[in-house]
């Protein structure tokens, strides 16, 4: 179990990958919304950014793109991007899929390795976690005015991702190393969601009687 | 005017049953919306702690959940029972409304109290009071991709709420106690609340000519 | 090029101005919602103060109307004058687009300006204009569950915010005084919009092949 990227620097790489893939695969997700660059580089950024920016706000860190612009470049380069090939090369609906849930996966991961770090509560961890995950999907459709597909049944988006962040966290208490546990979480959140999406597994939904 | 419980507790034990009340109604009035159980928890939480996490972040304040996982739990479980219980029980339709308006009262007396002590004008003590009351409500709309119904004519929501801020306000600046002044706000939120559905009150809507 | 108005007075004037015409431009903008007096006051303060509040949040400063209350009552102000003029006087369609722009140009040039002094990035300076100038619109639009204007091709909301923005850290960096860089950024989005306006210029829009 020896982590050999030393933890800052394993949450720093996940972080930065992590903007650029949320980054074009959201602008990929919002074709048909026929919006122009600016446009693009708006739903982009708020959904590359958001979730991050609303955990730093949550624990009263300095937010992180702020404080290393190259989030910024790299989230800037990943929308341009693909706004410039989207339209030479061919682009398959459902691409989006595997690196969204990758995105999904890297987020959940950086936000409760920063929340742990923070010395917050393992629930509150866990909540910032999807937090992190999810929020920038969120603002991302709420942009384009739909309902979030992550409050939409049959997805298993955030629940992907809190079970990932609590095998994290579980991990962690049982003494494995900071990768390790990264990695396991990791894996929990990339794996559900992609079972979600294959066999369409659901939770059961809400009704009264 | 002896306040037997001290204001702190007063404010704690007042934020917990609101936290649990807007909780359970916000699951309560999506019904139609078929989420599942993480759907469900994301629009409990999101609607119960929204307002008071805005109001936490303008003022500079720690966030009150993220230093008191109580409100968590208290959140979480009042979903779940809510979502269990309402599939076993029938639940009618419009029994969210009186719920919703005590939710909304205990929001707005807890939101001015945290205001006043800390230090702010009237104005905006009353501003924070009403957004503690009504932005988790809005953040539940939003979710659901509806227009918030705070913003819908003829509810008297945010009118009821700033009153009651107001009449708070008021009543401290004429001496009387925090439990006194607190009874009096909540009193004009609830009453007017419950008077506006009751009677349909409106307010005059905007039109040009 | 001496800026003869201080630059903090400047800064000051021209939000205190911007907070009034964008309260106004947002009530006139929402006429066919029949909002009342109260959905009206929501509306118009989160537009004016939206922007700038988030702003804030991000730089951790202090929230500019929680530090000085005379933006609430300014805002206050111009939504009860609008609804109350708008009952009377005959408002054309279209009479906001003015006004709008010129809150959009007053909004990026002091967001910008409050960035620079922050002492941030130049390139999170500029996207920090742009989030003081559109984020107010976006959540009027949101809170009246349109798709954000910002967002539909053929604005060039954003975009003359951002070129504006770049506009003004350009003279800076060229040396240029305070109230010089900040007319010419200024000009720029005004400029910029109205021919978005006029000549209806459009970005290439997004599309895959």
């Amino acid at each position: 179990m020896t982590p050999l990227p030393a933890p800052a620097e394993l949450i720093y790489a996940l972080g930065m990958a992590a903007v650029a893939v949320n980054a074009a695969s959201a602008v990929l997700e919002t074709e048909d919304k026929k919006m122009d660059l600016v446009g693009a580089v708006i739903v982009g950024l708020a959904t590359s950014l958001g979730g991050g920016t609303l955990r730093d706000l949550l624990l009263n860190r300095p937010v992180f793109w702020l404080g290393d612009v190259a989030y910024l470049f790299c989230g800037l380069l990943a929308v341009g991007l693909t706004f410039v090939l989207a339209r030479r090369i061919r682009v398959r609906a459902g691409l989006f899929v595997v690196p969204d849930a990758v995105g999904l996966a890297l987020f959940t991961v950086v936000g409760c390795q920063i929340a742990v770090a923070a010395g917050v509560h393992w629930l509150s961890a866990s909540l910032l976690a999807v937090i992190t995950g999810v929020v920038g999907g969120m603002l991302r459709d709420i942009l384009v005015n739909e309902v979030p597909l992550v409050m939409r049944p049959g997805t298993l988006y955030a629940t992907a991702s809190w079970l990932g962040a609590l095998t994290l966290l579980g991990a962690l208490q049982l003494g494995w190393g900071d990768a390790a546990a990264a990695t396991a979480g990791g894996a929990v959140v990339l794996g559900l969601r992609l079972a979600a999406i294959r066999w369409r597994l659901r939770l059961p939904t809400y009704r009264s009687r």
